[in-house]
């Protein structure tokens, strides 16, 4: 019996210890259960990875993992999860990526590849259908990842290969290093740290395998659906296709919560005419697709004038507020060259901006001098500061060391209460957006099992105004929990999984989500999924992960926020006068973790698991169970 | 009946005002004299590019043309000649560049490409067999060359393109500006800002034929027989293959002629250590391969430390003497950063290094303040001054815009009395030698088609003592204009026109040259050549292009060296004492002159060219005889 369609039905399993590679069969069991992507990543690091070691040990495990429309042509799904012990959070890691790397992967006849050991020393993997070839990246320790793809292309002798590789940041183990492939990031919660602790420099694939799919009929049918709910859309084409996030500036300066100078000034200094859509637009110079996406969202944007002349980059939105608003700088030539600088050098650009952020406002504050930073001016504002430190943190030079790996580490090292400074949650630092005046995205930030991720339940609902599943109150509480389990359920069960691009989840078929998915999921894999079974895929993929962050000794504690957030009012702009104080979280995470059916202690029950079908999970968190009703009994 | 081996026989022509393509036929008799390379270059420049026009109009012509062996499986033939009317000399524009482009446009069907009129805006071109597409570059208008080729491959859904491309400095018609493919360049000459003016961003080619090889069996024997002479060289593969041309930093200092601070201090500073063998090596981090290649001499050379840290770069020697001695820095790092910014920015690395060396002197010596450079402090040595300069000269910015154009029109543009320190043969800086110390070396400069050229006649006999043809003195003048014909004729008809990489001929084949290229090329196209006729391709070639240039205006008076070559001898070191007075330049020159049959003014005779079947040149010089014919006279 062949393997369901959109699988290739193989695991990779690579060894740097051993320098050994092994095939083994994709269980039917996982795939249906976990669907592919975020859901295979979660499963086996589960299955695999014990919480309690060292995430930048030999113990922890890489793995890259696709899902089943992956490589079919269904638009916009060439996406890939990279999932591993994070080392800046010390919880779940999840990172996803786009490009053409996630299907070569499948053409090589992978659904996932798991790295496990540590090379003794740098090395890079040469994967094709059936091969591995281990070799020495000895050469290229220390080049940048632009650099490493071509001169891997020529060595490999042909073009055609597409390689995920780390830069110095990765190798230097910067807890905020992130993994590139072509001109794309699996950028935040450290796995370029992971696989520099591996001296695993670069993975290139080449493969030449189709992937079937289970019944044609159906999947054109659901993908004529798909592409009219694309086309139908009021903002995909015409906006995502020619702006790209940035767009997002706009919409945030106008709520009062893009963040500005590490937010501290957040609705009392927005750029919008500086970094906004003119601005962006006057240095857009086309585009970039992913394999077999008709949206093409990355705007490359070029400087040709002034200092930064020369300076070629795709910045999101997150890369506006974290290189510019929020570091208080406003030249948005600046902001690309230190967003193609973190691209080179394999470091998150959010959590190095935001780095920069805090550090700026210990200068400002007079907690660290100029003879700390080594004579860099950091005066909010001060672009050339920030180009100066992003490479002296990914080359750990000089004050760049200190911040290296993210604000946690940095205030840990610097102490002098500038602990009160760092913006993050569960150590992974803040995204573009000032949840104190969107509520549900300020939960989700809170209780996303990889800590601050924009991208792990989105409330589109408050930041544009989306009534789907329903009209909310940005500032309000009530509804809350119930609606952050929805975007994240959904977007686990839709996007992450499958794998297929958010945006398309936000912009094309917000209400439809899961009868979408459930159609090409079942098209292309041939099992009957209905939009309840998807639904409970993001619950189930959500749950292993939340028992996998408690096994590693996460609770309600730190399903938290920066106390800046819950204690200093915006003092100006659309959300002036708002935040979420702590009695406000406490009572959004008790509808939160009601609605998910967890303990008041946000422990999943023994009983939601087994529903969910995850019964490997329930051995962990029984005898947590009984520890809190004791505790509750005093 | 069908064309000779090694050849496609086909002329691509493309009109870039019109948007038209055409193919032709290449003629049997220009294949036959003219073999190839800058062979077909020179005929077709001659032929259709009257010397009287603006190099950056509209009329000039950009020729691309490979060799015979180019795409055969001859070692080390992935080479291409890139000529023009220079816009820096006015005299014959012919650069040579190697990778994988050179191949690919054979692999397309083409022996020759014509690029002709120029576009109404920006533009690029995709050619595959039989097809142009003119699309539009105005996204990359700005990009720098590595962008550009990362951008194009995926614009045109091909890894496998090959792009020659222009950077900032090409479109800002730098007349020291490049042509860059992969991380190659047909750096001199000024051949990218004619591709600039005529709004040409890049060409990108892409074939799947292969090159047929008249006899096999011969080709066979013949490459045999070459393969055991690169073996049997004592230093193509333990040299070469492992530090690449900077070795001849210690070959140069050790003969005091490694240029030092704008010529002012050759053979008093000799920074062996810090940018010899020993400190190359210490930043090599591996080799690149041409096409077909079993040496491998570009030595790739990456910064892991310091404020450079990251550059990667493949630096010749020419960039040790040129960001290195002649601007008196001695930090490596800066000049693998200062190489890498011109590969990226598309300047030729020679004429820039010259030229911010030139600015040195000035500075220096008060011709020029810090007021007049915008603030950068421009000592020998500063190489902080250096980087910075290099930026603002590709884009035309504040004192780089007076740079921009090499030293002869920056002298212009100076006044001053900076022409004396401008250190040029016809408007092209000079290569890495100072010549006071290798006169036959100094008479190849004087006397090159292309101005200061080191690859036009290089004079290995005095640089490394091989003694072949004979032994020379390097100090003498007797016998020099009989090497210099040997040296310019031989590399012509064994290198620039087969085409062949020069570093075969200085290191493997130096006896057996004409030998060696006259088996292979009879091998490969089925012409009997023999080693006499193979000389005589050299000759012709060089004949022509000198006819071209009598043509542009040149005359005895432009067979000149720098002032400064020819009135200070050289005050330390290996050829203390020494310098090449006008009287000895002057006595160099008349043997030259007739050791090539020409007048004692430099021109060509009609017998000589009908000697060489030049008979189309004849009219050109029939004239001009009779005039200084009149002028001795009186």
């Amino acid at each position: 019996m062949s393997f369901p369609g959109g699988y290739q039905g193989k695991v990779l399993r690579v060894n740097l210890t051993e320098k050994t590679f092994s095939e083994e069969t994709l269980s039917r069991e996982v795939a249906r259960k976990f669907v592919g992507g975020a859901g295979f990543g979660i499963k086996y690091l589960f299955d695999e990875v014990d919480p309690g070691i060292d995430a930048l040990s030999p113990e922890n495990k890489l793995i890259f993992a696709s899902g089943p429309l992956s490589g079919t042509s269904t638009p916009c799904a060439s996406r890939m999860a990279i999932t591993t012990k994070s080392p800046l959070t010390g919880a779940v890691g999840m990172s996803l990526t786009g490009g053409y790397f996630p299907v070569e992967l499948k053409f090589a006849g992978y659904d996932v590849l798991i790295i496990e050991g540590k090379a003794d020393k740098p090395t890079y993997l040469a994967i094709q259908p059936g091969k591995v070839a281990f070799r020495s990246a000895e050469h290229l320790w220390g080049m940048n990842t632009f650099d490493t793809q071509e001169v891997l292309k020529g060595e490999l002798v042909d073009q055609g290969y597409r390689i995920a590789c780390i830069g110095p940041a990765g190798e230097n183990l910067s807890r905020i290093a992130a993994i590139i492939n072509e001109r794309r990031a699996a950028g935040r919660k450290g796995v370029g740290a992971v696989m520099g602790s591996k001296n695993l420099k670069a993975v290139a694939v080449r493969g030449n395998k189709a992937v079937s799919v289970a019944d044609n009929t159906a999947f054109n049918e659901a993908k004529k659906e798909m592409l009219k709910s694309m086309k139908d859309s009021p903002v995909l084409y015409s906006e995502m296709s020619n702006l790209g996030t940035p767009m997002v500036v706009e919409a945030t300066c106008g709520l009062g919560i893009f963040p500005a100078k590490n937010w501290s000034a957040t609705g009392q200094w927005e750029p919008v005419q500086e970094l906004g859509i003119a601005a962006n637009n006057s240095r857009r110079t086309g585009r970039e697709h992913c394999y077999m996406c008709p949206v093409a969202c990355s705007q490359m944007k070029l400087v040709r004038e002034g200092p930064y002349a020369g300076a070629m980059s795709v910045p999101e939105f997150e890369s506006m507020y974290c290189f510019g608003g929020q570091t208080g700088v406003d030249n948005i030539d600046s902001i690309i060259a230190a967003d193609r600088l973190c691209d080179e050098l394999g470091l998150d650009t959010m959590s190095a901006g935001v780095t920069v952020g805090f550090a700026m406002e210990l200068y400002e504050k007079g907690i660290i001098t100029q003879e700390e930073t080594g004579g860099i001016e950091l005066n909010f504002g001060n672009h050339q500061g920030m180009v100066a430190l992003i490479k002296q943190m990914a080359f750990r030079q000089g004050f760049g060391d200190v911040l290296a790996d993210g604000v946690r580490l940095a205030a840990k090292k610097i102490g002098r209460g500038s602990e009160k400074y760092a913006m993050h949650v569960k150590g992974l630092e803040l995204p573009g957006y000032d949840v104190r005046g969107a509520k549900a995205h300020g939960l989700a930030f809170a209780t996303a099992y990889t800590g601050a991720d924009h991208n792990r339940g989105y409330a589109f609902q408050e930041i544009f105004g989306i009534p789907i599943p329903k009209a909310v109150d940005r500032f309000a509480i009530e509804g809350k929990g119930w609606l952050t389990k929805w975007n994240q359920d959904v977007r686990t069960a839709t996007c992450d999984c499958p794998t297929m691009c958010a945006f398309l989840l936000d912009m094309a078929v917000p209400a439809t989500a899961t009868e979408n998915s459930a159609r090409l999921l079942t098209a292309v894999t041939g099992f009957a999924f209905t939009p309840e079974e998807v639904y409970q895929v993001g619950e189930r993929v959500n749950n292993l992960a939340r028992v996998y962050n408690v096994r590693a000794g996460f609770s309600r504690n730190d399903d938290s926020l920066p106390e800046r957030i819950m204690t200093e009012p915006l003092a100006a702009g659309g959300s002036k006068g708002s935040y979420i104080s702590r009695e406000e979280l406490s009572t959004m995470l008790d509808e939160y973790y009601a609605e998910r059916d967890w303990t008041k202690d946000g422990l999943p029950t023994p009983e939601k698991l087994i529903e969910l079908g995850l019964d490997e999970a329930v051995a962990f968190v029984a005898g947590e169970v009984e520890a809190a009703a004791a505790k509750e009994g005093n």
